[in-house]
């Protein structure tokens, strides 16, 4: 059985990113990673579902045991991809979804080159800035950060295999450009050369 | 406006290529490139549909002036792509098809490494030999020597970017393959930056 793709999923705030997730996991043709972190649960929230919660001692020993895929530190917490998951989930045939951000994403394609890193991406910065201030959720200074993030995250993305733009009320549009380019990886010559290998077997 | 896809399509006889296209060519997302030929044209075949039927002359006096895309030779007869065609196509944003054989895909990629090329197979060999027998159309020695060349063509088949099957009564399975190739490969980072780069202007 081949094995499923490892499927790298980055978008800034305002890209629209948890409603193309929603769509794709919809379809049952993918799992998503869950990842652990050492922030609180907020209300509603899983342990296990949405989140591992675990403490930053234990998140600090897996690092170091080589038990997380990626990891990234954020407003003073940990978030990570469990490596154990990850593999079993591969090995099973299924394609595994990570939604993480740019700068685990780097870290996924050193270690895993075959992996599939499409990035997430509102139509302009003008469109992400609006998008943010539409939610009227959230403070000033906390838009502000997540723009400055982008801007930095946007400058070192040449590393990503896809761009996929979700237009404004187009989520669907966006999960079948990203269905496409799992369908399409599948075939890929340097990923799957068995068929051309096996053919007067 | 962005440029069309050149997109190849090469698969050995038996590979089902015909129906495939015949799926591609009714979504109306694509275009087909016309060939000239110098052989004959066969009953109910129409120049400027089937081919742009020519003479031998002709033929070389464009391959001499460059006004050949690709050709090849094949029984004795000049099969090409008109390069002028092929350009006003592409230039229209539209996605053009190519339906050639490998040694004219490999000069395709020569010249066009931007193109993106799919090889269609048959599940195996076995399962080829047994769809051209079961045609019952043909002279044995001409099956011997279409999977003769089928052996030719799948030892230097590696420069192909995607390998799509078409199974046993499911062209339209390869069809929607091929489909979302091109919609993936309209996203890919490498052939189109313009996302990334314009998106603070």
């Amino acid at each position: 059985m081949n094995k499923g793709l490892l499927i790298v999923i980055s978008g800034p705030a305002g890209s629209g990113k948890g409603t193309v997730n929603a769509h794709l996991l919809s379809t049952g043709d993918f799992v998503y990673s869950v990842s652990a972190t050492t922030r609180d649960p907020r209300p509603g929230e899983v342990d296990g579902v949405n989140y591992h919660f675990i403490t930053r001692e234990e998140f600090l020993s897996r690092i170091e045991s080589g038990a997380m895929l990626e990891y990234t530190e954020y407003c003073g917490n940990f978030y990570g991809t469990p490596l154990k998951e990850a593999e079993e989930v591969l090995a099973s045939g299924k394609n595994l979804i990570l939604e993480i951000e740019v700068e685990g994403a780097a870290n996924v394609k050193r270690l895993y080159p075959e992996a599939v890193l499409i990035l997430l991406l509102p139509p302009s910065f003008a469109v992400q800035e609006q998008r943010l201030r539409g939610r009227g959720t959230e403070a000033e200074e906390k838009i502000q950060k997540r723009l400055e993030r982008t801007r930095e995250e946007i400058a070192i993305a040449d590393f990503y295999d896809y761009v996929v733009v979700n237009r404004d009320g187009l989520d669907r549009d966006a999960a079948e450009d990203i269905r496409a380019i799992v369908r399409a990886e599948i075939h890929a010559m340097r990923r799957d050369r068995s068929t051309v290998d096996h053919y007067f077997d």
